[in-house]
């Protein structure tokens, strides 16, 4: 039973340095018998939104009591709050500038938040640039040994949280969105959802144009193999989310388009074969 | 005895976005007692070459009953097949496309595969374009709380593989060869084994030319240390292959090869000295 | 209790190739039961004092009892000697090149050095090039299952260490510094400690110059957060060493420095104000 607590990393602290190392070792240090994990220690450099991504696409797969560190903290040392986060079923540690805001949403029914405060389980003295080390991950090791959230400050409800950028409808049959991020494999996921457009992800695909980069796709696949070489086409990715892709190439170059490029969809005539 | 059972991964998804986070907490959920070891996460995208090469250079050193996730799957979404693979001492789990063949070569006495079809161990619903997590890693997780390899689908044997790249006898002492892989340290490794050329690796090494980009090395070594600077030679690198090397550089770049360049070895006078 | 043995890694196979995989194999094989953690398997390729940097600043952080892995080994294969280092709390295993030196120099009251030379707990062959795997992995799983230090081999004292860059005074008010290494963000780590210049920290900064690259830095900050865009300042980082720093930026871009580079650091009548 021992090693089954889990703690995982969620940071822009790269894999390069020895700070992710520190942090596991202050974990461990207090409570040898947890098992740490990396969701991603490449969260792009002081990027709120890009770590409030990676969270929000992983935790809810780890089992329950497990403690998820996010650490992307451009504000440490300063005035802004350490943070514990109970849901039904996890513990979130990280700072008090939004990265949560997407674990906020989807939990909001069964939130605590609370203000880490109680100094005697930091690590002394505390460096006022690496609170990842010093502050977060020993309070990770002192909630997995048992100790109850209470014990670390007080809950508080004015967190800062910001909203996911959502698509605006422009017409009847246009939305506009943004890029989210682009992945490894350079494929574009958009902040659009089947939600926002259902009959762009009918059994039957309408005639569409997506507008990004300095491309146009009027195609939609359901597996990334269906492409041809050198297509782009679009597809409802495992993020839940509209991606533009290609097959076994970099979709991104392709269309010319990044992280923060705006995307438009066009319906063609939508009335006219929305019928299902 | 609990956190002894290890799953290992070895995919093209990077250690930057979230999806081998994803994956881990899949396997976690299902069964928090097994342990989580990368073999790479860092295959070259869509390179089932690259990945076959990793795993079977890996895998054998792990202890009995290690479950080994495999994870290059550009056919992902289409009718390709999930595998899972028992030999005598491990699992794989991999897409039916001729990722695990080297494994295959290495294993041929003692294999049995099976076409993974119990739906009900998938995460429910299946993404189209993730089943690295969705399939894999949840099969993973059954797989290592003890559910037998029968519930999970029929064998099969007509399973994809290819065969290793097999260096070439051109003339009585000439054999051509390519460059399988460059690793971090430039060091290139080529399809050469000592089998293939027995007397390129006797105590007394023979007279050669390696011809390699726009290079000849006419060298060998038993250590990369006894190379002078910016010598090029040729040892037998710790993967059982005939690398190109230099001491403290990068071998790639000095000799200006690459991953795919033709190795042409030509013995000088070969039969007058292979008395060994 | 089983799993609470951890063993860790810090080396310069980099996260691409299966090095590193096959090295975690090899340990988990003698002994399934302790965790593997990753510090770094980034260090600069062959570069010993990166590697020595990135241990120091890491292993007091983990429990009692850790093995630590270091492995920045360019003269393998040759006669440089394989080591098992052991001190009040840790185990370390390194080859004899000095990569241990800031562990010797943290540690030096409590030192074991012993020169590994027992054979039978190799991993047989030993490839000529990759130790790591073949005597350091293997003697960390020996180790990890409870096998005596004094097992592996006699002890040593002539073990190769180097000292720290350590800053010169130039003149009663001026020091010179090195920059010895830049981190992720950029942040540009230097040799100077508190200890080497007590008034460029007190609660009242005096006024200072620091001169690195083509800049001039005359600022000193608490906090990341509190520079301006664009602006660089000097702070005290939690590696206990004196950064170059800017806030949501790269310092090393903006002042024109790396690796090596020098660090002036100038009081300007300090004499008159350094009365605390």
């Amino acid at each position: 039973m021992a090693n089954e607590r889990i703690v995982t990393f969620t940071t822009d602290f790269g894999t390069i340095d020895h700070y992710v190392g520190a942090m596991k070792g202050v974990v461990l240090n207090i409570n040898p018998a947890v098992q740490v994990v990396d969701i991603t220690n490449s969260v792009q450099a002081y990027d709120v939104l890009d770590g409030a991504i990676a969270i929000s696409q992983a935790y809810k797969y780890y089992p329950a009591n497990t403690i998820h560190l996010v650490i992307v903290d451009p504000g440490v040392g300063t005035s802004r709050r350490p943070l514990l986060v109970r849901t039904d079923r996890h513990f979130f540690l990280a700072p008090d500038n939004g990265v949560l805001s997407f674990v906020f949403e989807q939990e909001k029914e069964r939130l605590q938040v609370r203000h880490i405060s109680a100094e005697h389980y930091f690590l002394q003295p505390v460096s006022n640039t690496f609170h990842g080390r010093d502050i977060f991950a020993a309070v990770a090791g002192w909630l997995s040994k048992g100790v109850d959230s209470s014990a670390f400050g007080d809950e508080i409800t004015d967190y800062v949280r910001f909203a996911a950028p959502k698509p605006k409808a422009m017409a009847p049959n246009t939305i506009k969105g943004v890029v989210l991020k682009v992945d490894k494999f350079g494929n574009l996921i958009t902040s659009i959802r089947p939600d926002d457009l259902p009959e762009l992800f009918q059994a039957e695909t309408p005639v569409f144009r997506i507008i990004i980069g300095k491309s146009e796709v009027t195609r939609m696949k359901t597996a990334y193999a269906q492409g041809t070489p050198g297509e782009t086409f679009a597809i409802l990715g495992s993020m839940g989310f509209l991606e533009i892709a290609t097959n076994r190439g970099n979709a991104s170059r392709l269309v010319g388009a990044d992280k923060g490029s705006d995307v438009g969809v066009v319906l063609e005539g939508a009335g006219s074969n929305s019928g299902a």
